[in-house]
């Protein structure tokens, strides 16, 4: 760790500063309560968050032409609702579940934490997310970005070193003044290779109580925190 | 004029938003006496501007590569002051002069404006500017943007339809879902072709108490409103 700073902060978006997991749980089961429609909806956001890589693979590798995440949530839940033989489920219904990725709810810290960073630094999520669902859920949420960087300005998907260099470039900062913040070390570690800053907060619960990864930070990242009002705090705001 | 109402409003910065012409004159004004560098100061800024489209259109022609609004306003100065017969100016000088364009000053109405529209619709920059001359000016005038899109996410100036037609795709709407506004007519004809809403505002000084154009509407707009302030009561917020 050192004490330098940077000028701008990054963020993934994805369970780092909402908690996508409990926010589709609740969502769907109130859904499928009032549209009596049966399901395990716990298995069915696990499974469909375990499309989320994979999917982005398939892009990235060309076996799909470039689309966003919200037609890769769509396409991913297409496929779930057969293999769990969930029944009754309308085109806008769909539509409506696909848009629950927009509806997400952050972690108790990460509203606050991210407005004492505002005060400081230049804010913004570098996130796998399309730029019209980072929004929406911005505006659902009250999360005060300073603009928003989603994976279709760049036409990839991370960790593609485009976003995180584009992002970069898109600031007029060099890589070294623009800091990565997220709770997957994965993430970071592809930051950093392009020289970017880094820090890292955990999110123990991401993946619901027998999570097994990113529990603990396991590379030489610049900041190490406890959550985003945390952080803050190191960052001297 | 009709009472459609648009999902998401997109500004015209330069002009619109904020006031170029007073903020560059008074800051190299105060430059000027702080460094000892005498110039005819507002005619250097009003020459500066007017090379602005006519950089744009070299780019768009194809007779210079693509570049960022920054790098054509540093190209423009560079020859201005030799034309101008400015001496003494550094490089930092210059790089702190070309840097004034992140520094301009909004109109009075258009803070409040921007924060009322921002409790009931998304709002984004639509400018020639770069995303960070964009965010660097937000930060530092409170400009409560939802995101910035600038001409470099999309590698083309307005009034190319890439500008506008690549902002209504980044929001996940149609291109009538989105509404142009700006202090000018050529802006909102552009936008219009393409199918977006239009709101005209005028800024009758924005080229000094001589201006002769943009001075009232003058096409079919959908909202035609005093400033950000009054457009915000015509749209009900």
């Amino acid at each position: 760790m050192n004490q330098k700073r940077p000028r701008a902060i990054i963020f993934d978006v994805f369970g780092s500063v909402v908690d996508w997991r409990t926010s589709l749980i609740d969502e769907l089961t109130a859904f499928g309560q009032t549209r009596g429609i049966l399901a395990d909806w716990t298995a069915l956001v696990d499974a469909w968050r375990g499309e989320y890589v994979p999917s982005m693979k398939r892009v990235a590798a060309g076996e799909l032409p470039w689309m966003t995440l919200d037609e890769l949530h769509r396409a991913s839940l297409d496929k779930l609702v057969v293999e769990q033989e969930i029944k009754g489920l309308s085109e806008s219904d769909l539509v409506h579940m696909t848009l629950g990725w927009h509806r997400l709810k952050p972690w108790p810290d990460s509203v606050a934490g991210l407005n004492r960073l505002k005060s400081r630094y230049i804010i913004s999520p570098l996130s796998n997310g399309n730029v019209s669902l980072l929004v929406n859920m911005a505006k659902g949420s009250n999360l005060p970005w300073d603009l928003v960087l989603g994976s279709d300005i760049f036409g990839y998907f991370k960790p593609a070193p485009e976003t995180y260099l584009g992002a970069a470039r898109l600031l007029g900062l060099e890589p070294g003044e623009v800091m990565m913040a997220a709770a997957h070390n994965a993430d970071l570690k592809a930051a950093k290779a392009l020289g970017l800053m880094t820090a890292f907060f955990v999110r123990p619960t991401e993946y619901g109580p027998a999570q097994k990864y990113d529990l603990e930070p396991r590379g030489d990242w610049d900041y190490i925190a406890s959550d985003i009002e945390d952080l803050a705090s190191k960052l001297g705001v």
